[in-house]
């Protein structure tokens, strides 16, 4: 089985940004962890901090059968045309948030993205992705 | 290890009412389901038609240091002292949601609630209360 | 054949409150008045000012096949999960309020029910129960 | 007894239009059943698609001493102009809807005219007509 | 000189209608008394309750180099068309109001013509109308 | 092949009417032009300042299975009724606007009609009427 | 001379509820000194987490000539029902809030209740109940 | 008879002022004018750039039993507390605006004081005052 | 000890202005009545309908270590600059009204400046300054 | 002649993606019968989900004198940096939608890009590309 | 070289108010910096709290074609007299913020008079000044 | 020491871009006045079109101990992610505006970035810049 995993912008700074509201451990640290505790998935990981970067990932993998735990970081409650990629490609989507993004500012109270995914989780910290693939997994 | 699982109005009627949107199996016998896959965890479970009731509830164990699992129906929307009561309690409290609200009518999209709880979590179905406990299984 | 009748807060107190809006008859007394007129109809009446307890009779009798007349006061304008108990049992159910709300206040001019309700009625003082119950003669 | 039922733009082709939401009988023959079911009174029935023509035939009759059945169809939403006359007029008015506009688009939730109407009856059919006139008789 | 003085809905209930906001003096009467005091100025009177009315009107004369003195009652605050027809014809056009519409209903207070408008009058009453025409006389 | 060509309030003043905006040809100029270069297609045009006399002749000829080209003007941003008529009638529907309507007065880059046209045209000019009917032609 | 305390929501917690808003004394030792300070007042005193449990107790009681200090904690801003009871019964009721409201949160700055109330008073602490009951023995 | 003439902030430009929209001749002029043509009247003439300056003045003056033409500038929209005066006062005040506000910035296009004057004259220029001055002899 | 009670525009006039709402006492016969019950207390007393004046007072005693009862009339709803200064000095503040604000007009229901008072009392009418001196008192 | 055809984000999914909106050709495909029907204007396509992509490439291209027909899909509603640059260069752009966005979701039917382009066709289909071209051809 | 320096309500507060917020240095310590450092430049400076007052002074001196450095204060944000006032004076104004506006409160992000201002500065502290002196020696 | 001077889009168009609001001189010129009148200044310029590009200059080198002058163009108005590098970033950043963004459309006069920059200045034409430099040497 294989699981995309999808960063957007200024996620790839975790560990080193607002340790107060996303931790200190790397994404990088993280994704090792997942590795050894879900050995019989394979990940594939993507990050980028350009819009059309996140849309032309998804539109090439998007079709190919498997699932995409994605957090879109700031994307997330501006950009409609990457909701429209994830109405357009096939496989199911989670939308995942480190930090519990409804008890923040008021224009990060609102995603774009959700009206197209399969679940929203938000506020478990890094956790919040093994939960996406917890979900994944029994549901495969 | 203690957790308390309380729903608010109208999921009392899960498996019956709505099916496309909430599925067709009762909460009793999820509870079942739970108990048997987590049978080191001792469940409490609550459910009121009446917002008061759930005030009560909370009220009255939420501050023996366990963790908390609500689900609030349609109060998650409008209970201002419902929020002010989670916000009392020493307890954590994750607020779970079967469907996805944010892809649902506007005024299901923006819980009163959020600010004060520890997370979110919503659209997984019932495995959202399972992923509320392995949360609290981790983080106890 | 038997139709419920469910009032709303503050609603038995009709004949002795706000006279100019809600005129001086009480409820009891028109009910006498409804039970001689329709004496081959069975009137299960209930009223509560708890929300909850509204919802806890549509719960228990809104899959018996009956229809339902509801008047809930101002639960009308603030109560989603009344909203979706309408929505979840399978009695049809029509609002009907005494005086003609959408010329009051304006939180009194949107009701959260109406989208579940069969049809609404405003403005016909107490006979707006017997329209009600009418329409639910003439399709049953 | 007379009464004047006025029917606003697109009701003449009730029978023909969005059968789903309308039905499917025509108001002529709609008009011939009430005819015979309220044989005493005398009805006098008015249809216009234009906003001013629903004017002029209210100025005309409306001090008559009659009352008044209306649907304003879509002018109901926009027309000060009409909700103006309403409150200038002598007679009566009962503000009728054929399906629940409480349940369909927003802009179609509100209604200008109901603050000069009596009452406001919505979602019982073509029957919503009868529900006026039944009131009017009880109250002459 | 010529002036056109054109009034829209309800105008023509004058002295008949709310009394205690339009007074109780008919246009007709208050016309006559306007072609006594300015006996050298030729008055064009027109009067609909029809939106397309007063447009066609308005184009019809709007070209001929006289003054226009309206009231179009309350398609003043919907008539996106009317007050496309007063920016499309040469003739200056004066606005005009009975009652001090900033003072009422939230929904009278704005008016759509007044952009196209040379300048607005209300409140005055009826004399409102003989301002208009003496501010065409001082600037003929 | 036949097809209606529908101006509403102010199009009957094209060419004398805000020149930059609109152009300086008439629309009867125009037309002369449209039938020379569609010599096989029968047009029939209507022009109305009157909303009600653009809904009647919409409900005479909506059901005649050919197709509309309408620039309802003004009517276009306030009418219900009449987008409640294209809704009704059977002939498909093109809406189209001789200026940009989305770079012009806010009230003007809202349409109520364009959710229930074909499609929409709007700052083409006049030749935005060919486009419609090129359109037309193309998928009778 | 008797006086009704009402208290709604979490005001129970008073003591044990974030301090540094609500203070640490509880409303039980504060209702013994106000026994004590004023000896010849009666006092009832009556707690509910229940929105229709306080309108209940307002409707039983709110017709027997005294008066009533009312702090409805979060229903305050959400319940019309209530603001309803209040302008039903006919005993005066004062609205107290221990913290300053209008500096806190936007949702909790206004208030469905103090329309129907005689006074407000809010941010004096547990002395803004003294104050009300001055008010009233000023008045009585 | 007496008549206070009072203008609010930057009317004291007029003359060397954005000519534009508020013409060439400055108000020291116009009031010779004013002076000559009504050689009955007294005029007393007050001009503050102060908004309580124009309080006080009317505080003073406003009990009088003479009239008042106030225009009082950028005032106009800001001020609730020149409003409350106005009401507080027992003579009788009609607003004058020289430009015709309506058709200016949206800020600019509610008034205030309207509510709490007897009528509202807007873009006549500097002969908005002449009117509102032979309103008050026709009425004295 | 030292009590500054600082009122802002239109509250001279308290006794001669709508009795209704603020009854029929003047304010300097209320303040002799405030000297004789708090013989011990040294009452200064400023009133100016100048928003800098009220500012200007603030700032020159402000710091003197005594205790503000501030009603700033119209200026409480429209007035950053005031609201700054309370902010800025290190007197507390007690926001004042005699009527209850917020079941008036909705422009009249929210203050700029409660957020920097330490409390707001509402509605008691004159006697609302009592409180707010005996809450000083207390509390000093 | 050479015309420029820029189609935004997941306009390269066309034929795959929501079949039941945007139809199951893809653009190459069309742009093969574009190049057959038009053989003598020399057409230059780009695709790109990059936002800045597109900037690039009308910054390069659009003050070559020749024309754009730009359908810019999700950017068209969020990009203000994607109008600025429309609005700087010389080239006339129109703007082509598929769909009829303006019957679509709210945050769909506001274009930041019309204002700065000549032109906007909707709903057309893929031929709304044909109807910019032809534009431009009569136009050259 | 002449400038005008012009400082709203509250700055005299200057180094003993909010220290966090504006820093710890007086005005009048500044004032002599200034003077210093821009040996040639005659500075004038004027303070006040009262929003006529800086009309006043801006009306006296506007028109001397000297520069005017300007920080309004809290009228920054609700004074349109002010705004008008700068719009009618021929002098240039720069628009000075110690802090940085546009992260404080809601109600200080927008500014009346920036519309009118050459340029706006803000968040640089007191040296925003020398920043907007710099530009006008530059432009002289 | 070293600043880094980043442009968004479309200011590389400078010079030849809508030269009344921008001004006529390319950036490159401005640079190379910069550096000389910044001899001891190291500038390292940057400019995309890509809001992905901004943050991944931000990323790399927002943490080198320098400071950034930032124009981020229009994704000044749209850009959660960049505002979210800049507060993720250690560097200090001042935000530039060639023109006085506050004085033109709507959109325009709100930045998403300025909460997290030092301080903003805007107006001021390129010397803008200048402004920024000179306070990064003053506060080094």
């Amino acid at each position: 089985m294989k699981i995309h995993i999808i960063n957007g912008p200024n996620l790839n700074l975790l560990g080193k940004r607002e340790e107060a509201i996303y931790g200190n451990i790397s994404f990088d640290d993280y994704l090792l962890d997942l590795k050894k505790k879900y050995s019989n998935v394979e990940f594939v990981y993507y990050q980028s901090n350009i819009e059309g970067g996140l849309i032309n990932y998804l539109q090439e993998h998007g079709f190919d059968g498997n699932s995409v735990v994605l957090n879109a970081g700031g994307y997330t409650h501006t950009s409609i045309a990457l909701s429209d990629t994830i109405a357009a490609i096939s496989n199911n989507v989670i939308e995942v948030h480190i930090s519990n993004i409804y008890s923040r500012e008021k224009y990060r109270q609102h995603s774009l993205l959700s009206k197209n995914c399969v679940a929203v989780i938000a506020g478990l910290g890094l956790p919040g992705y093994d939960v996406a693939i917890d979900y994944f997994l029994r549901n495969k």
